[in-house]
């Protein structure tokens, strides 16, 4: 199997997008991340579910475990409030990291391989224009990797 | 809220399951990740679903994309079948990092900034003696916050 025999749509967000709409995309899909393409459908940047979290965390809490335990329950419950119009490009990192894509013919091998070296429970496949053609996630991987092993 | 209001039952596993239990475990619970526990119950460590693909995917393909190119396609899809009897032990860093944990107390706020600090959409919830009591994914903070926020 090939990278295009497993790729899925999934519903992709633009740094023009609200944090609060790319978090809400990214469960209501059910997705491990999400691909932010530009408006030629090219994808930016591929964040792993963690990552979409960050952008909602202010910075101040993130690498500061003590502040983070000073705030109380009720506000902690909220603190994604805070973010109003804030959107996915504002948060995103100045340099950001090259987008984790495959290539159509992808063995799933080299998605496994990808994955594991990356961190990233999402990989966007790309034709050889740089053109989004599809996403697979980790689980899609793993079920195809499955279904593939007539012996198990 | 506090962590010990939305943890949830999961399946774990041991350094002594075949990685390919792990594996199975992982995606038929639907999880983003495994916590590993020791026979009374404490995490060992909580590994994210890269990392528990990691376990799966012969070392040397994981750091040399060049490598992982020259393998055909029919191997490519049944790489995992190598696996055989290895144990979730036999495939852990030497020296595995902190598991990812937090006190039944904890605010939402102290566990979306320990998912993000760390990378992990998996934490585990533990009581004053180190035993896990639940646990709490990505989806589930996110899911939680949103019916904390009644304006939104």
């Amino acid at each position: 199997m090939q990278a295009r025999d497993i790729a899925v749509n999934v519903p992709t967000v633009t740094v023009t997008d609200p944090v609060t709409k790319a978090v809400r995309v990214m469960v209501v899909g059910r997705l491990p991340g999400l691909i932010v393409v530009d408006g030629g459908m090219r994808p930016r940047m591929v964040l792993s579910g963690t990552q979409v979290l960050r952008l909602a965390v202010p910075g101040s809490y993130q690498e500061d475990p003590a502040l983070a335990r000073t705030i109380d329950e009720t506000y902690a419950d909220r603190f994604w409030q805070e973010l109003g119009d804030l959107t996915v490009g504002d948060c995103l990192p100045h340099r950001p990291a090259k987008p984790v894509t495959v290539p159509l013919e992808a063995t799933l091998l080299e998605v496994a391989a990808l994955m594991t070296r990356l961190g990233s429970p999402l990989v966007a496949v790309v034709d050889g224009s740089g053109v989004l053609a599809g996403a697979i996630t980790l689980e899609r991987l793993l079920t195809s990797l499955a279904i593939a092993a007539p012996g198990d």
